[in-house]
């Protein structure tokens, strides 16, 4: 079987974690994922590649999507930041581009005081979210999709 | 180490998954969820217990959590179904029983269009919020919940 | 043909109609509804059994739309009292039971100030819903119903 | 005892009923509703006299409304169509006009989509609502005010 | 100098005063306005011609004050009844015909308890509004039109 | 008979009526007011006695108020300014002193664009409103308000 | 082939175009309508007959709409005026009696400051909607929908 | 003078006072009550009967209240916890069964920040609402009805 | 022990209780608080002084609060009528003196039918809140905070 | 006469047409517009130079129409996809760049379920809007707008 | 060249600055004002006169404002404190006595978390607003405002 | 001391001020800010050097903002445009890089008509918010800002 691909794709202000309000987002970065997805996966992790991308600007995550599905991207575990609040234009490229992808949050969105926070343009055609878990939230979205994508296979 | 605890509790009209609605809700009954929890948890799952209970009344589920908090369960996994979105009362609950809980959704309910169903009581103490995978959400959640738990131990 | 067996729930504080603000509710009990239902289907009536009950739980009122479901009854006609405005659970119960119900109300809810009053929860998959005849509400509910259900027979 | 005359009042929309969108509205006509009416009202069907009316226009069916009442016509079965959820100016003509009458709808309003139609301006003074049965609804409109006024008379 | 010749203009439900609900509206009818004109205008009242006029409908509202504006009418003294909180286009009329108006309430609409009796599409090119003295708002709308139209003659 | 007492009574901002801003207020001052109710209630106005009086403070207009209701003042004709839409306290004021009143503004509130300015906690009570003919709206609360009294006299 | 029959249809307070609020809707009237459909159709423009009518009664554009239908009419060019932003009843008209439409507006009600002009009822099943351009609104609407006729036919 | 008997009912998360969370609920258990009603009524504390009871469902608080409905029970201090802000059905209940009572809360809800803490379903047949002095607020509601129940007998 | 100072104050509309809409606020004027508050105190009253005063401005009412910051008041029982629901800047006094204080209602205001009544800016600090039980709630609040000072002394 | 420069703009997610959802916007790409143009424009069409762009970045777009007036550019022909319902960015860039442009969309947006397709933050210095016509809704706009500049020129 | 006059007036609970909350206002006091103001203006400074007020009463305020206009006061640096967002009355009185202002306030008052502070009757008029630089806003204030006076002059 | 480095950054259509808009932004260019800033400043100006930027992209002021972060630039003055009211990203950008910073407007944005540009996603951690003073409100932005950090140092 060919290995799927999974892009782990950051949006804005998601570029300095560990860095970035510790108290919040942790103070891990993303280079522990592949061990957790490991963790997670157990022996199908061989068969998974995981690309890592993050952009600050929303045109810029809308090309980077368009080049996934170009190349081929089996599935997209995405952090949308506080785009996911505010971006039409995301929700719409996730629904014509076709990748499944999962939705997630590193802090619980909907336990945070802001209102705004509780919604979201990018859910709608999601295969799952998942949030609250730190960074280890992007591994459950990496084993949830890649366990989903291979049932399906 | 003593094996840890977990209630995976479902509220209302979720004691007959598997018969109810399966294209939103499935084909599949709580009874794969110990196979899908081995999976992700791997050598870790043998420290894991689980205990399965539903409850249909709002007062029933207040009544189970307080007794779990009496028995000393480690952690919860709660789908809260319908009282997710209408009950401060068992949002109170879990505030006080101060037990570590994980919020779990079959469906994705922020793909869903009644805009009731995108808001939650249930979300503000929780450690993450996992929905949309189906009965495998039950798992990712114990699964999330037990690594926590053990980081934490 | 078998009977048609039709189960007439009534929810929260209805269980002392004729006593409860008569005002609002009138002075008659549920025991003149059969043989206001005779005066309705006339010769049909022999060929409908008429079941009542009532609970004042939310969870209790799912439980026995449940055991109907099991009991193979053949219409509900149900008034659910204030469960009407505020339970997104008895909503989601009736979507999945699947026993075409009638809605009922003894008063004209849409004339009263409350606007939750205004509101139900419980519409979305009633075969018909019908208010403000008093008692009589109840027994235009089971001849509207059994129509229905004999002319689909 | 003289007979009663109820007015059966058509609004928008409603001239062409078995015509009209027959998912939403049924593919009979009102021609169907004094056989019905007949069913459940047996022995006393002979006592009562039907009036069928349709008007487009807003103010026409005030004016139909107003001639009524001039008339001395006993009650009303009015299905007022889209005035039910934009109308104030009918709202007020039933309540001046004091003629007892029944809000009727073919659909359950209910349980469309469009938030505007569960809201009515004509409710206020009705007897009662009843509405989804399809054609049916009249007849039942039409039973349910009679066996009312019979007991008031 | 020509006569003033001021059309008396009544919505929806207006055109039975007297007779509907003398609790809110009042016993009196439209006649009494001409002694009542008189009396506030004492001289000046032989100057003006008033004309009456009363249509249930919007759109023939709308017809009248097109005339009116064909005619020559030099103002309007206008009930617009339930008009006056949901006729955007009897607000758009007015503000194309142009003629100098006064918006009239035979009750005091600010103190009745629906809301959306507290709006109007009428007052937005009205010379003035002036509600809840009963039928004596007529009189005291032609005084104030009449005052304003000499002042600027 | 008695002469009847009416204050006219003017809230926060009006006490410099034409100085500020004539675009909206116009450029008369109070001083007009006698001889237009003079032209409107004619021989009736030698029995009028009126007094005038501004504050601009909400608990001074509430004490001028009281000190009215101790004086046995028969009417008040009241602009009560901005606070007509933001003081509950007014409201609830003359609710309890009980000197019919009505409320009167300058410009027609109701065509102005702020929202805010169609809302009044002062109506509730009044005898009536009247608004939009300047200056001359005092002289039309004076006629309306003597001529209610002289008819219940 | 056949000629396509289009009808141009205003509704309220647009029977005096060229007369109205020219700073709003410009001073051209109708006439100047199939002069623009020939620059915009060219050659097809002889197939097609324009049939212009007006109306200011909402229950009048309905019967208007249905005698369409009973004609064959192939499709209407509809400038609902204010009924567009208030008239449920106009829009399900349009939802059964099917007759493809093109919803116009003179001016570009999207950049009018009120509020509820950004709203229609009439859209939801328009083949299009054009705004902002004048009398060549209408023209545009009669190319744009016979070009899609003739794709279709 | 027979006694009067007071039912002290708490609803869900009630029952464990002193454990819950004594940050908000301070940490004092419900055992204290009566020496602070002596405190407070002094010599008429001997012709008072407590009876104390707590049920987490909202059907069981119904059904208690039914209860002490035929017990002839004389006044109700009820906190109904969560269900203060969310049963309709709770309200209807104390609406209907009739016994006079007092609303209590142990924290000040107006001054926690989630906004339906600042609504009630339960107050509008109260005799008064008492909240925030801890669980001294019980024994002013015992003293405030006692007072009120002898005042009036 | 110094003597615990208590300011009683009022807000507007409260000076002439007993005279005041009898039907709401009770035919007592405040002469009765000192023999109630002996009564719910007992021997402790012998400690207390009360201090009456009553304002109808908002500034007043701040400058008096100001006043007994300045005297070392140590708490006041502050019934701000419609105040309460109007003034952030009395809630921003109560903030920054930080003088203990209960909030009073005569009425029970969370069961008056205007939604304003059950708002409040004055809540935020108060120790407690306490109304409905006419000119009794003010003996309460005495009692209440009189107690927490003591208990805390 | 100098040719005039017309810009077809496009927003995010519209680099792809006839690629993406031909459900919602068809399954012809942007190279049919020409032709389209031809044949509303006839003669005229020869006149007019059409530019081509498109991009995914809300601050690319504004950049592009600022280097769009510094060309010189006559008119912008612009579908500013989902920015329209969100960029208030968007909508200041046209109030300043002052190129006379035209509001495009594919679909019909008015017609689709969501509220947030209903508003523009581009409308406001529109000459027109165009919705609902699929890829000839670009063409209709060219036309429209070249049009009114010829007639101005 | 004359002084030029600027009042610094600041409304309510703003007479005690340095002991109020300090954590929100800081602990300077008004008497740092003009050593800032001279650092700000430099030479400048000299031909300003400041002149301090302060007034917890919203009519005091209005009178404070209209003395101001009759001393010919130069501008106003203007701290409204909670009438900011209540008064309306303020704002217009501000827009008639045209003394240029400044608004001022010494917190961030959008950053504060009520959202009743992020809205201001006060800011329709100022030449400018400046929020959050804790006593230092007043000299900015005045800096700003003296430097636009003398531009202007 | 270092000389304090501020960065004074500029959003969406802010890169041809003097340009645009002069009705709202005035005639003036960014050259003018250091002189103001001399003015203002005073000796102190000679410690603090400005560097000037400015994008029309949310992503590019994202990256922009973290590039500061970086070359440890002491404080922003920041003008966000339109992205000031619609991008919570831009927010939670200054929410994490922790610079301190000043959120300025040239207009009083306030004053505008449009309720967007009264909301703020920036204000949240600003030090202070100043608006309204034109191209004078970066100076002030920045006279406050060094201000406040020598006064910190």
């Amino acid at each position: 079987m060919a290995k799927l691909t999974i892009l782990v794709l950051n949006g804005p202000n998601l570029g300095h974690l560990g860095e970035r309000q510790p108290e919040i987002y942790g103070s891990q970065g993303m280079n522990c994922v592949p061990d957790q997805v490991n963790a997670l996966l157990g022996e199908d992790a061989k068969d998974v590649e995981l690309v890592f991308d993050q952009k600050n600007g929303e045109g810029e995550l809308i090309d980077r999507l368009e080049q996934a599905r170009e190349e081929g991207v089996d599935g997209v575990v995405f952090n949308a930041g506080a785009y996911t609040h505010t971006s039409l234009a995301l929700g719409d490229c996730l629904a014509w581009v076709k990748i499944p992808y999962v939705e997630i949050h590193i802090s619980n969105v909907w336990a945070r005081p802001e209102k705004i926070r509780h919604t979201s343009f990018i859910a709608l055609h999601a295969e799952g979210v998942i949030a609250g878990f730190g960074i280890e939230s992007y591994a459950l979205g990496v084993a949830a999709l890649v366990r989903k994508l291979m049932a399906g296979a």
